[in-house]
């Protein structure tokens, strides 16, 4: 009999974990268990969660105790939707005090009727022909309320520099400057023109927003344009709608999540989800060619250990294709030894201001970037590099440089 | 120029708010601004966020400042849905630190486009004849692998206590054993016989779940087969999904918004949204007729402040019908007096185990639940109503009574 595990956290869970954990297996399932008369509970062992694991344990607090929980929920009680596992094992229950859930098991059965991916990280790489390096992407900046040309220059000075990829700002929706399907055939035209000049390909992510009922009808024809890649703000909608899209053999058009909005449900230690759960594992499995997520460097940061746990569950052998980690805010040519001894070569390096702001625009941005990345890959100092490429000297000059220790 | 008004709740939020604010208003609407030519400032001068106020005060812990902050969006800036909404406001901000969404304050011009309840607690009142007390719900109780005659068995005792309205469990999805549509077909069947035999109406609210692009045409198929009501888990979807289905004309069924997963993102103190921002404006505007949260009485309890905070949005003066307000969980007849003095007549009184558990059965639950409501209503005493009611002296003997102070 197919379960899916559900693994808690739960802080100063009472006295008696056990009994807890056995109240949320039953609780969650057939609702009674010990009043039953014994026929109904024969009938009824098939529904019956079932507690898998109970390890107390010290919080992070002196005043705190905490407990993980592993409960398997039985598959035969729900459908195979996101919708139905979220309300399921964490439904009711997430509202019951201090309680995250930290992790979620599949079986691979249910697995079979997840997409994964479409593209994946190795897919991304053959549509750009980059296979040993970790991808650079950069991101608009100040877009709102400018004109086609204004983007349209930003994206060729972006892609001159040498990016792989470009991402519209997550807060861009419609607008009667620079409508969603006019980016698209404008933006192509642009990288036409960058590729003709230098040889060097990139692509742009352009943001798909609007109504849920409309999106998948607008992806379609993002994909006939000839769209590179959507940007997804997952978050605002659900995962059971990215996942809507993987499946759809029209939207041939690789999808890059973005956090927007996630920070509401996994910031707090004691309740919503765990970072590698819902930005790793979740996007994932839902679809997600790349997983962008606060880098552990920045203002904005996650804790290091979080945003390494969402890149592994990107990375790891699963059944699916890897999902690209995009370790995003902060990142500057400086950190790219650091970045690539955390994250290794399958990332993506996205940086704003780290290519804007340079004092030779994103041009110099973006070229700093891709020498210190090589820097790294021929075992170079950075400060050598620098003598050859004076971009990356200026870009060190500004920011600095950090160990990768 | 029209303008969305965003609250915030900071937590140590540093030393300068006002500078916090303002980086707030301007990161995310025109990226920068002081670094701009006096040029683009005024081309850009609609687009830029606006601090409305700052207001410095104590946090609950000795250690903490907190800060009350309010940005004014720009309508220009972005689309009139919600995922937009909660990108713009609450996408990249819910991931900076220990910042709380409390409030949001529509313009009468994006009101206009929002849908709100279709029926509202009047037209609910009005199906069902009774307007000058609060409702009555039950719950099914222990479901999940039980068969139709299990379930139908289950529906009629429930309205043959007098109950208004039974709902579906949240965990109930599609089985073989008692499918959607045979459940509101053979759920029809079981109420109007039990209304032939009584003179009371009630009406079911039947679980609505799948996948998300499914939803509005089995909505519409439920309406077509005089579903009297969708139980809808509206937080492991999306509000815009809700949304779809209340501007739907087809789905001409109220729609009943479930709270499960919403804990994981209102149930911190410092992250997330706030509890009467989410289940009551923004299930309000977005066409919930009824929205369930956690009553402050029972083991899953919110604070009382949350919980009436959630009711004022649902009936407070607005330009939408009122939604239902539906306080649940550890509710028993002993309750009803203190029930109905903090969330008046106009709520549901809704119950599981209170009506499940009672001594003679739902039916005698149900019974002593209606019997303390007239008492309170006609100014009697509990226990001189219990002397006249056997079933209501059966409850307040097992579950005592709480004195409305």
């Amino acid at each position: 009999m197919s379960e899916l595990l559900a693994t808690y956290l739960l802080t100063n869970p009472g006295s008696d974990c056990e009994n807890r954990a056995e109240q949320i297996a039953t609780g969650l399932t057939v609702g009674s268990w010990t009043d039953l008369p014994l026929l109904k509970q024969e009938q009824l062992q098939k529904h019956k969660g079932r507690v898998v694991s109970v390890e107390e344990k010290e919080g992070a607090l002196e005043s705190e105790k905490q407990a993980v929980i592993t409960i398997a929920y039985p598959e035969i009680n729900f459908t195979y939707d996101i919708p139905a596992v979220l309300t399921t094992v964490f439904g009711k229950l997430s509202l019951d005090g201090k309680i995250k859930l930290t992790d979620l098991e599949f079986s691979e059965g249910f697995k079979q009727r997840l997409p994964g991916p479409k593209f994946g990280a190795y897919g991304i790489r053959k549509a750009l022909g980059v296979f040993e390096r970790p991808l650079l992407m950069s991101i608009f900046k100040g877009v709102i309320g400018r004109n086609l040309e204004d983007i349209k220059d930003q994206l060729r000075q972006q892609a001159l520099g040498g990016v792989d990829l470009i991402k519209d700002d997550e807060i861009f929706f419609e607008t009667d400057l620079a409508p969603f399907e006019t980016r698209i055939t404008e933006g192509r035209q642009v990288l036409r023109e960058t590729y003709e000049q230098t040889g060097h390909k990139t692509l742009y992510a352009v943001n798909l927003t609007g109504r849920t009922a409309d999106l998948k009808d607008k992806a379609r024809r993002a994909a006939e344009l000839g769209a590179d890649a959507l940007l997804f703000n997952v978050y605002a909608y659900g995962l059971d709608v990215m996942q809507s899209l993987a499946e759809d053999s029209e939207v041939s058009v690789p999808i890059m999540a973005h956090p927007a909005v996630s920070g509401a449900f996994t910031s707090s230690p004691y309740y919503g989800f765990a970072h590698a759960l819902l930005l790793g594992k979740l996007n994932r499995y839902c679809g997600a060619d790349f997983s962008l997520f606060p880098s552990p460097y920045g203002s904005v940061a996650l804790p290091k250990e979080d945003a390494l746990a969402i890149h592994d569950e990107c990375v790891r052998e699963d059944s699916f294709q890897q999902t690209f980690a995009v370790p995003s805010a902060g990142i500057h040519p400086g950190l790219v030894p650091l970045l690539m001894k955390d994250f290794g070569i399958d990332h993506v390096i996205n940086a704003g201001g780290g290519i804007h702001g340079h004092p030779n625009g994103a041009q110099g941005g973006g070229k700093a970037f891709r020498a210190i990345m090589d820097a790294v890959l021929e075992a170079q100092s950075p400060d050598e590099k620098a003598e050859q490429c004076n971009d990356l000297k200026l870009a060190l000059d500004k920011w600095g440089k950090v160990d990768a220790v």
